[in-house]
């Protein structure tokens, strides 16, 4: 398997107003969302938009503990994180912690889209949280 | 031709020391940068990482006066930009004036890796800076 990353799987976008954000990315990329699904365990609700390999997810809050909700009060509405498709997340992760990067998880985690995901620390990427994320195998 | 996005052309990430920065998504990517480009009209230092369609471009300030040390200097490190590729940047700059989108600058201008680009006012776009390119025709 590839050590590379295969591309930008998403971009993850912190909005206070859902239905708000959903009216402006529909009319900017002339296409409606896709997809619309709850991920629980994280307290959000996400929207995707797809242009080329990209989506676009939208991040509302569903609860005032929700990590988006405590990044919208720290920095306000914006970029929260980019994800990149790996091919296998595990091999990645090792590689990646073998460099000195920090993953913010042990183990890859569950994620919206059918996803086993995982975050790289900020800090060691200057500023930008980033994904990885692995396709799950269909059961 | 088409009215919707082709893919994410790049994300642009202002750094504050590109050469440490270069490194890390070296490390990150697993691939070292393919461009470095000075855009002098921007005061920008540019450096760019290929994954997939979408291009990871590092922005370093080459002067005090650079919107990205400005930007550095009111939100810190991180992402600064997403840049989509449409095929026909007028006719998308006009499509989106006529829904009630701000253009910050009302002609395409000439942006690093040979594109016209423009940007549209993050304030209508819930806090993201959205880029605009055309790849330019060779001469």
């Amino acid at each position: 398997m590839s050590t590379e990353f295969q591309h930008v799987e998403h971009i993850g976008l912190a909005v206070k107003d859902l239905e708000q954000a959903i009216q402006t990315w529909t009319l900017l990329l002339n296409s409606p969302p896709y997809q619309r699904e709850s991920v629980e365990s994280e307290q959000v609700e996400t929207v995707f938009f797809k242009t080329g390999q990209t989506k676009i997810e939208l991040l509302g809050a569903t609860a005032p503990t929700s990590p988006i909700a405590k990044f919208l009060e720290k920095r306000g509405e914006g970029i929260h994180h980019i994800a990149f498709a790996v091919e296998d997340i595990k091999k990645e992760m090792e590689r990646l912690q073998s460099c000195g990067f920090r993953i913010l998880n042990e183990t890859p985690k569950v994620g919206a889209d059918n996803k086993l995901i995982c975050f790289l620390h900020p800090a060691d990427m200057h500023g930008v949280l980033v994904e990885l994320c692995q396709e799950r195998a269909s059961d």
